[in-house]
C-alpha cells in the first residue's frame, strides 16, 4: 500500500502514522520529494481500511498495490477450480455449460415442456426463476416453493441440474435439499447477510455482477461466500449499467479474462439480461465464447411473448437450437467443447 | 402507454394484440404511418409488463406514459406526507432535521461522547451503524445488539431519536423495540425481500437510493414497503455511481425538486457518502439546503483518523457545529428553518 | 413521434398545438386518457426538434419512434454498403479487414519496420498516428506532416494503404492528396466543423464513436458526413466509459448486431483502445469477430515498452501474428474469411 | 509517481527501469514487499507518459501522485485568477456573475428584446447561440456572422458584454473583434486544436465541462489554453452523462469547491443543460450558489415553446427575475454578492 502525505506534514505527524503501521507489523518505505512525502507499506495490507487512513488530515492519497482479495486470488491459488455439478463440470478446460430455461417458472406443463425442448437442443441444465426480484410490487413475484417443486420435477424426467434464485436466508433449507446451482441476482450481490447464508451452503453459487459493481467489488462478494466456507462459486456477468439505451445493460467479454487472471473460479455469461433483446443474443454469445467463458445462462420461452416475465430477452427452443450449433464451432476454433 | 408496431405487421396480428389488450379493459387506439402502426393504450396500464409485451416480433418500441407508482405518486396524493418521529416532524414544510453520529457505533463511551457533542451543535437525531455492510469480509462488520444498545443508552440520556441500518430480517423484532428509524441501505435498495419485511414494521423508514439506481427504480422500492403496509418513507440520496474519480459518488441537487414534485415524500441528503471526503461535506450539504431538501444526514466524529469506518468522511463536532450555522443562513434564503 | 400532454390541458392550448404540426404537413391522431392526452404525428418528423416540443408546458412528455437518421438508415437502404480502399473490400459479407500499426508514426526506419511486420503477419491496412490528440498539452504531439509521409513511404514498399487520424481542417488537403482512410477519433465524434468538412473529401471516413456517445448519437455523426456528401462512413467502435477501473473503457459486443441491424455501414473494432492492456486484446479481438464485425483495428509495436505512446495496449509483432491464426479460425466458425 | 512491479521481475529487468528514470533526473526509492517491488519517484513526472511505463511488462500498476497539470495548479498559483470582461471581474470574491440569453440567437429583434429584459432582472452578461453545435445535420445550424453581429449591436445597446461559441478556428479573427467571452462547447472540450487556438486569443476563455470529461481531464483541457498563452480561463460546468433518465445530465456541486481547491481559476454552473428542463433550473441554480460558485450561465427566452433550440430549458424573464431575487438572498447568505 502507497500512502502519499502532503509535504508540509510536520515530522511528528509523519512519525505518528509511521509508527501507526509498525504497529501492526508492517514495515514502511518514506521517500520525500518536492510536493509530497510517500509512504510505502509491506506487509499484509488486507487489515487495513484505505478510507480510515485517508481520514488523516496530511494524508493526500491512499494506493492499494496488492488486491484485497486472498481467498478468490489466482496469486495464491494458481490452478482453475473447477465445480462439479451432478457430474457436469465447470471451469478450467471442462466443456462450455449451457444453462437454459424460462424466466420465471410457469407451472408444471410448461417447464417440463421447455426442460424436455432445452435438453434435446443440447443444454446441460434447466435455469428458471421461482422467487423473483421485480421491480415493482405489482408485478408476478414467482411460484416459490411451488416452482422449486415443478423445477424438481424437470429434473427428475429429464436429468438436467437446476439453477434458481434464492432471494431470503429463510428458504436457506429449501435450496440446499433441492435446488443443485443457487443463484444470487444482481441486486443481492452486496446483500451481505444473504452471501454469509450461502457460505454455509453445501452447493455451488452462481454469483451475477451487480448493476453497477466493479469488478473488484463482484470479486469481494466472492470472497465473503468463500471465507464463510463455501469454496464452490461461479461468477456470472450479466452486464453493466451504462448512459446506451438500445441494450439493456453494456457486457464486455474483457471481464472473462480478467476474471481468469486474477481469479481461480470459472465465469459464465448472460446474454438475455446484457441485452435484453432476444435479437442481440446470439451474437454476444458467441462472442462470449470466443473470449474464453467457461458457461452461457440463457432464457428460453416456447411462446416469448406470452411469458409472465422478460419475454422480450428470450429465445424460442429452435432459434436456440440453432445458436448452440454455432456456438459448437465458435466453441471449436478457440479450442473449447459444447 | 405507447406501443409502436413494424408497419409491416399483418392486419391479424395487430388484431391479436389489440384484443390482449381490451381483454384487460383497457381501451386502443391506433394510428396508422408510412413506416409504423402507434396503438395508444388508455386505462390502468401499471398492471402491464413493458418486457412481455416488446417480446411480440411485430412490436418496435414500448413507451409508458403513467408513471408505473400509485401509492408515492404526487398525482394522486397532492398533500406533503410528513412523517413524525417521536416528536420530530419530517417533510413538507417543517423545519429541516439534521441526523448526525458516527459511521460506525464503536462502544457506550464514544457513543455517548459524540450523541453529546452532536446534540449540542444542534442535531435533531443520532445516527450510527451497528449492523455494517462493508466491501470486505475482513472489515469491521459492527457490534450488532450491543452497537444497537448503546444508541438506546445514548437516546436516554439526550433524547435523540436513533436512526440506525437494518441488514437481515431476522432482527425486524430487535429494530421494532428499540429504533426510531429504520434505514435501508443503498446496497439493499432492491432486496425486495427486505423491503417487504420493513413494510409490515411500524417505524419509519429511510429509504437510501442504490448506487445506480434510476429515480424512478428508487421510488419502485418505496412503493414496495408502501404497498407492504408502512406509508412513512423518508428518501435519502447519497449520490450515484459514475466515472468522476476525485469523489466518492455524485450527488446531483435535481433530485429534490425531482422526488417533491413526483413523489409526496420528504427527502433528506447524505453529503458524507456522496464525497467521500469530509472537506467536500459543507458546501454540498448547503447545496442541498439550498435545493430544497427536509434534512440532512452527516457523520460525525471526535477523531475520524482513528474511526473504526469511513473516516475519510467524517467531520469533527465542531467543523459540524460550524456547518449547521452557515447552514441555517441557507436554510433562512429559502424560506425554511433549522 | 408521439406527445403526451397533461389530461389538465385547456382544449384551445391542445389545438394550438395539434395545428401547428398540421401546419407542417403532419397528420395528428389524438387519444384521451383518464390522466394524459396522447398525441401521435404520422409524417416526417425529422424536422421536429423533440426539446422545442417540451418546452411547451402542456407538454409532458416526447416519444420519437421513427430514427432521427435517413441516409445511415437500413430501413431505406436495405442493401450493405461496402466501401473499397485502393481494392481491399470492406462491409457486407467480404473479408474482415486489419488495420495494423504503431500509436504514433515515430520516424521512417521504424515505420517501415512495423509495416512490413504486420504485412507478414497478414494485415491488410498500416494504422499510425500523425496528428496525436493527447491529454496533457506537455505530452508528444504527433510528427505532423513527416509522418503523414513516413506512412506514405511505407504505403509505397508494402502496398499497404494508410489509415490516420485528421484533427485540424486545414490538413483537408494534405489528407486528401495521401491518405487512404481518414480518421475522425474518439474526441472529435461531435466537432460537427470537421465532420462536415470530411464529408466533402473523396475518401472513406472511418469514424471512432465518442467516450459518451449513444449510438444513435454516434449514427447522427454519421450522418452528417453522408448528408455532407461522403457516403463512404466506416463505423469503429472503441469502447464507451464507465465506472469500471480494471479496465480502459467498456466495450459491448452488442454494437456490432446493432449497428448492422439498423444502419448499412460497416464496423470496425479496435480492441487496443477498449482495453488498454495488451492482455486483453487477443480475446476482445476473437470475440468481436464472433459477432461479426466487419474488420479491426489493433496498435502493433516491436518494443511496446519505449513506444512514444499507449506502448501499454500495444501487440508485439509475434503476438499480433498468433492473434491472426485464431481469428482466422473463429472467422470461419461464424462464415467469414479473413 | 509510484511504480508497482511483479516480485518476479529479474533485478536486471529492475535496473533497466531504474536507469530509465534516473536518466531524465528522477530520483527512485524502491521497497521490496513480498509479492510487489515498488518504486517512488521523487522530481518533475510531469514529462512521464503512465501509459508507456504500463507497457514494461514486469510493471504491474502505475499511479501518480502530482497532478499531472502545472499553469492550473493552485498549488503553485495560491492566489484566485480574476478575470475581467469590460471591467466586471469574476472569480475569488468578486460578485456572483448571471449570464443570460437565448440558446440561439434568432434575429435582431428577438435578441435586442431578450438582452433588454436580462438586463433588467439584473443579468450582468447576454450569451446567446450563433454558431450552434446541433446532434442531426437536419437541425438549425445558427444564423452564424449574422447572430454574432445582432450580439454585437444588443451590446451597443445595452452594455452587457457578450458570450457565445466558437466552434471552428477559421472563426477565429471574427470572435478576437467581436465578443467579449469565447465559449469552447462541451463537444469540444478535447478538440485540441481549437484549444490551442484560443490559447492565441486574447479574449477569455468559458471553458464547458465535456459531456464525459473527469475533472481531471477537464482541468487538462484548461492547461492546453494557459500553456498556449492565455490564462484566462473559466470553467463551466453543465453537469455529465449518466444512466439517469429524469434529467438531462447529472450535475454535482462537490466540483465547485473541488475546482476552488485543486485549481485557482473561476467556475461557473449551467443549469439550463444541467437538467434540461426549466422547472429544475432554479432549485440547482441556488444549490450552485450555496456550494460557492463564481457565475450562473443561463438560458432565457420570451416564448420557449416557439424557441429555435431547447425551449424545454429556457426560463421566461419574469421567472428568471424571481430566480435572481432567491439567488441574492442565498448568495448573502454563504458571504457572496450578486
Amino acid at each position: 500500500m502507497i500512502i502519499t502525505l502532503k509535504r508540509t506534514a510536520p515530522e511528528t505527524a509523519v512519525e505518528n502514522i509511521v509508527h501507526s503501521f509498525e504497529a501492526r507489523n508492517l514495515t514502511v518505505h518514506r521517500s520525500y520529494g518536492e510536493n509530497y512525502i510517500v509512504l510505502g507499506l509491506v506487509g499484509d495490507t488486507t487489515q487495513l481500511d484505505d478510507r480510515s487512513i485517508l481520514a488523516n488530515e496530511w494524508v493526500e492519497n491512499v494506493q492499494r498495490v496488492a488486491a484485497p482479495y486472498k481467498l478468490a486470488n489466482r496469486m495464491f491459488h494458481p490452478e482453475d477450480t473447477i465445480i462439479d455439478v451432478n457430474g457436469i463440470r465447470i471451469g478450467g478446460h471442462e466443456k462450455i455449460v449451457l444453462m437454459a430455461g424460462p424466466c420465471s417458472i410457469e407451472g408444471l406443463e410448461p417447464t417440463l415442456e421447455i426442460a424436455r425442448a432445452v435438453k434435446a437442443a443440447g443444454a446441460d441444465m434447466l435455469r428458471g426463476g421461482a422467487y423473483k426480484p421485480r421491480t415493482s410490487p405489482y408485478a408476478f413475484q414467482g411460484l416459490g416453493t411451488e416452482g422449486i417443486m415443478d423445477m424438481v420435477k424437470a429434473r427428475e424426467e429429464t436429468g438436467l441440474p437446476i439453477v434458481t434464485e434464492l432471494m431470503d436466508a429463510a428458504q436457506l433449507d429449501e435450496f440446499e435439499q433441492n435446488v443443485d446451482v443457487v443463484q444470487i441476482g444482481a441486486r443481492n450481490m452486496q446483500n451481505y447477510t444473504l452471501l454469509k447464508a450461502v457460505g454455509r451452503l453445501h452447493k455451488p453459487v452462481l454469483l451475477k455482477r451487480g448493476m453497477s459493481a466493479t469488478i473488484e467489488e463482484w470479486i469481494m462478494s466472492a470472497e465473503y461466500i468463500m471465507a464463510s466456507g463455501n469454496p464452490n462459486v461461479i461468477m456470472c456477468e450479466r452486464g453493466i449499467r451504462t448512459f446506451e439505451k438500445y441494450t439493456r445493460n453494456t457486457l464486455d467479454p474483457a471481464v472473462i479474462p480478467i476474471i481468469k487472471q486474477r481469479t481461480h473460479l470459472p465465469i459464465i455469461i448472460d446474454p438475455s439480461h446484457a441485452t435484453g433483446d432476444w435479437k442481440l443474443i446470439e451474437p454476444v454469445a458467441l462472442a462470449a465464447i470466443a473470449a474464453g467463458c467457461d458457461g452461457l445462462i440463457i432464457e428460453v420461452h416456447q411462446h416469448p411473448e406470452s411469458a409472465w416475465s422478460d419475454g422480450a430477452q428470450s429465445l424460442k427452443p429452435d432459434r436456440f437450437a440453432s445458436l448452440i450449433t454455432k456456438a459448437r464451432a465458435v466453441a471449436e476454433a478457440v479450442g473449447r467443447e459444447i
